[in-house]
């Protein structure tokens, strides 16, 4: 092999996007097919008119064995029910709401057909609430990790779409419920799984998860907030829209990149959910670092107009502001009385760094 | 675990297919929504209908590495073209045209940026040729396998849809093209896979591909057939139409299955593509199997009625008449100038049975 070897931890999850999408970006289409995109790979979802009645969304999510879940401690309905979540929680961030799903798996040996019927019934559960009918997929087998991925199409009014560019500074920013939650939860399970792991009895451990089980099932079993965002999409006073997959930092950085703004979040105005607090007290851990840099809370983040922060009380009482968009494009910064605090670099989940 | 533990090998594809179908089925929906549903898990593709002016098709398939493909034999160009033709062969298998592709792809340590980038490029080799769009995905890290999934959307007029359900005794059936040519072509990339791998100078080893370049081409670089697909099907003599990706016999049985009917291939009009024939010689294999079970070929396998026998030989030249659709559920047999040969059962490719 004579061909460079670039590896993709050297370049990043961002960086290999953006090769990516270049490479489909440079697909010569005639008009009638360009012309049916509306927005590509850039935003929670693809925005696409497959007809002139029609503003679909598209979105597609992979979950991998040892990566995304661990059978240790994910049951085969939580894996299930979390694979159409943070599909149809990347609907909801654009304003629409969910039409049809289809679901691919890639099964190792291990697997039971008992298994597969509980995973596929943690996903009609999913598809159940969220109203999105299962309209077909893929079954394979794998001879290594369990690999599970889910496309979800969504439709959504013109006025109602949601995008990460519409950030404008002087926006205040919002988020929809409590942040750090999911991680917290997913530290108290790992921490389970070493104690299980190196417990002489293994028959009879019994991991202590009751005094976290706030935490625990967010991580496990997190919300999409199409209640929060179907009473908001439809407000012009809400200008850009993103869920909160990779984590605080790094989802309002993608706000931010994708608007031409920079923020500041207001330290005092980001709550410490309680378990939080325990989990990183007992863990010897920071905090707000839960809270800032959490990833897979689902949680919208969003912004609006400096006017509208009375409407959205009314409108989406379980909303807080927790920050001010800036006219300084990529910095973001946490401040205290309007005075720095820290400037806030990088951050969040990257698959492809560690 | 008290739960029970059945085998998916115990249950086959197509069972554990069935037991996903109903708990799918299961989700109660409100009518608004159940009523976009045309058609679930039923057939190459489903069919949904966002919007009144709008039929739409949604398939999508999974490939996981040393199952479907192997990285020693397998460019990342062919990877990407052939992920992407899987999926448009279903949704050309419809009678449909492709709108748009979404593509997943989980990735281990030892795959570099420009692998990544020649995969994307196969794939927007394939998205150029058959007019599809790219419009999104996802991209993550795998400890295990590289897995590669795509979802592609496509669009149908209501009168040029063909599903494997409408297949009607006396029914003529026909075949696209050429058949056995791909699994000969896996059979050849095999058996210089493990000359590789008992040559003792591995740098020098050069395999011997170029006398069997049709088979290897078609096994690595298949086709979709939109040339046949578009001529016929607007055609209403055009009844049932699926596409080769399991093997003929197996496809004719989906065909059967759903059309409720059985079938006679004759033995003398399936042809035996040359490498074929000199390849199974070699490996001293009967050429015939090769034609009958031989999955990934993506030919059209499509009945049309008696009375247009003629029109199709003037419409698509390209296509043979193999056979005819009896009424005998079920059964499909061989015969040779009406005489029974041999009865086919079962055949074809499952994945999780070997």
């Amino acid at each position: 092999m004579n061909q460079k070897h670039t590896s993709i931890n050297s370049v990043g999850e961002f960086g290999l996007i953006e090769r990516i999408r270049k490479i489909c970006a440079s697909v010569p289409l005639p008009p009638e097919i360009g012309e049916k995109i509306v927005l590509g790979i850039d935003d929670d979802t693809a925005v696409v008119r497959p007809s002139e009645h029609l503003l679909q969304l598209v979105t597609s999510d992979i979950m991998v064995e040892g990566v995304h879940f661990d059978l240790t401690y994910t049951s085969m309905e939580h894996l299930g029910w979390k694979l159409l979540v943070v599909n149809l929680s990347d609907i909801a961030a654009m304003g629409g709401i969910p039409l049809h799903a289809v679901i691919t798996v890639a099964l190792p040996a291990k697997i039971s057909v008992e298994m597969v019927e509980a995973m596929y019934g943690g996903i009609a559960k999913a598809a159940e609430t969220y109203r999105c009918a299962i309209v077909g997929g893929d079954t394979n087998t794998s001879l290594g990790n369990m690999t599970v991925a889910a496309t979800v199409t969504g439709e959504v009014s013109e006025s109602w779409l949601k995008l990460r560019s519409g950030a404008q500074p002087g926006d205040r920013i919002c988020v929809s419920g409590d942040l750090g939650l999911s991680h917290a939860g997913l530290k108290i399970l790992l921490r389970e799984k070493e104690r299980y792991l190196s417990s002489p009895g293994k028959d009879e451990f019994k991991p202590n998860l009751t005094p976290y089980t706030v935490a625990v099932t967010k991580h496990l079993a997190p919300r999409a907030r199409f209640d929060v965002a179907q009473k908001i999409a439809g407000r012009e006073w809400v200008h850009a829209m993103i869920d909160i997959s990779d984590g605080l930092a790094s989802d309002l950085r993608h706000i931010c990149v994708r608007s031409r703004t920079g923020a500041h979040l207001d330290i005092d105005k980001l709550r410490i959910p309680e378990q939080v607090g325990t989990i990183a007290a007992e863990l010897g851990e920071e905090p707000m670092d839960f809270v800032l840099y959490g990833g897979e809370e689902y949680e919208l983040l969003f912004t609006v107009h400096p006017d509208a922060v009375g409407d959205i009380e009314q409108v989406a009482p379980e909303v807080s502001v927790i920050g001010t968009v800036t006219a300084d494009a990529g910095k973001i910064e946490l401040v205290r009385n309007n005075e720095p605090v820290k400037i806030l670099t990088g951050g969040g989940y990257d698959h492809f760094r560690k």
